[in-house]
């Protein structure tokens, strides 16, 4: 698909919101090579996953607004003109959305709405690819989970992001805006969130692993799946380009399914060494937990000719050079 | 189911929200006769159901607090001391959501999160029933639906009020509150806002045709179901006492389903006279048109003995004796 993305992106206007985070700067590097004209929209909210570090690579050749999402005067003035919008900025933390709910629905819910309406009011014909989520299925009913699977959100961030989607599909359904959305699941690699477990549980292992810390795995049964950086930012993409993906919704998955023991040994080998401790789930975890998970993603496989290059222990091994090299900007 | 229903409301103390409303008040009367102590709370905002006049029966037998459930914490005041709680609050008008989506959004969603937090800060025991909506499901996939159909809501409304349900569900299955969501049909009968059809074009038929107008029917050939005020009413106490319905959605339909021609004949006859234009769907309806729709409601008669009593006919010709006895309060 080389030749088609850069045909696509060349010369093209790019907004990013979450441009500083973990996929919203992988993105932004990539787009650049392409030839796009990228600009990053970040709150740099601590808690949440900017870090300006992020885009070192391209730092002089894309243009950062800092700037919310909730600020829906100020998207509009930054939209027009925008031949696509990835839509990533949220807030991620599952325990974060139990403890302060009404902000978690003022950025994943709220702010998607207005944005949506921004975009309506001043560029309607942007593409706008949406990062959604797999935690809104809940605890699976059935393996892999396809995107039939009913919605059953376990938390308070659930419920936002599941209706942060369906406003986007609601904008291409109601008003022709060409608008998709990618369930993501556990995606991993250089730039992600480390400092905590914010983003993903897989963040903290590697920090501990590179401290020469051990890391704990809670549970170690659960089996997962897990979407390394590059296949997530080639799916963007793809699903930005590609006409049939319009108005709809796709899960994305990976290779292959693992178990949590699994991928923890996996860590310990990419690291040459290491250690880990399994604990039974700490009770306010427990409520949320969903057990295995894992996406058929089949139908975006489908639809537009992607898939997963990059193996685990690849991966792992990526993420682990890049963090052993760049610590203390992640820490 | 009398003398049960009794046995739980007999000096119980309940709140219900949107409590001067069509379902509110109605509610509200039967609450009076079972011997609850009523609370009502509604905004009385203009184009919303609210009306002093529905309550009159009762008026000097049941407290009333001007407050909108935007306001949480006027909500948390109110709330100490309830059993109940009948959270009917909403913006229903379809149309509304769309031209004006971020007030839909504070109401339906945002407003649903803040009330279930006050009521797990100062009442986390209280039973809590939710007026939800079948128009969540969007056009649909099979006939009848029942609770497993996928939701596709149509219209910003249905996205806010999908969340508004999930949130109730999940504080259940995270807190163990008391939750249980109805998802109501066309309810219809006294006391609904005939005024214009921003609850359902019924009740625009019904003023049309008691003032000697003749009424449009969009269409004719969907079918619909619809309920009756009282049966809706028993419902709700029914979802409220019985412990199986704690955490779950449910269906709420009605004797039979019939295509809007038919129901506007039978309009006209319960009138004994009147008449009525078919007319194509205007655009900006089109757009959001579902088609065909009727309940699979056979979990909820399962689960908690409900039956519709009042056969559409007689439930039209009752609601035309009422509004013809009082057109003035509500035109």
């Amino acid at each position: 698909m080389g030749r088609d993305l850069s045909d696509a992106f060349d010369r093209s206007r790019v907004m990013i919101t979450g441009g500083l985070g973990f996929i919203g700067s992988a993105l932004a590097i990539r787009l650049v090579e392409l030839g796009s004209e990228v600009l990053l929209v970040d709150s740099l909210i601590p808690e949440y996953g900017g870090n300006r570090f992020n885009i070192a690579p391209v730092s002089d050749r894309v243009r950062v607004e800092i700037a919310d999402i909730r600020d829906a005067a100020k998207l509009q003035l930054l939209l027009p003109g925008c031949d696509y919008l990835f839509n990533l900025a949220g807030q991620t933390s599952h325990l974060d959305s139990m403890s302060d709910p009404v902000t978690d629905l003022e950025i994943n819910c709220r702010a998607q709405l207005t944005l949506l309406e921004a975009c309506r009011a001043v560029n309607p014909h942007c593409t706008i690819v949406f990062a959604s989520t797999r935690q809104i299925y809940g605890k699976p009913q059935y393996l892999p989970v396809d995107e039939r699977h009913g919605l059953h959100p376990v938390d308070v961030n659930g419920v936002n992001k599941m209706a942060g989607e369906a406003y986007h599909i609601l904008y291409h359904d109601v008003y022709g805006m060409k608008a998709t959305a990618l369930r993501l699941t556990n995606t991993y690699g250089p730039r992600m969130r480390i400092k905590d477990a914010r983003q993903t549980f897989v963040g903290i292992w590697l920090r501990r692993v590179l401290e020469g810390q051990s890391f704990e795995v809670w549970g170690g049964e659960q089996k997962r799946d897990f979407t390394y950086i590059d296949d997530a930012v080639e799916a963007f993409l793809l699903a930005a380009i590609v006409p049939e993906t319009k108005g709809r919704v796709f899960n994305l998955g990976g290779e292959q399914a693992v178990s949590l023991t699994e991928l923890a040994g996996l860590v310990v080998a990419a690291n040459g060494g290491g250690d880990f401790v399994q604990r039974s789930f700490p009770a306010e975890r427990k409520r949320i937990d969903i057990g295995d998970y894992y996406a058929d993603d089949s139908l975006f496989r489908r639809t537009t000719g992607w898939q997963p290059a990059i193996p685990l222990a690849e991966g792992l091994a990526r993420s682990l050079a890049y963090f052993r090299a760049n610590l203390g900007r992640y820490v």
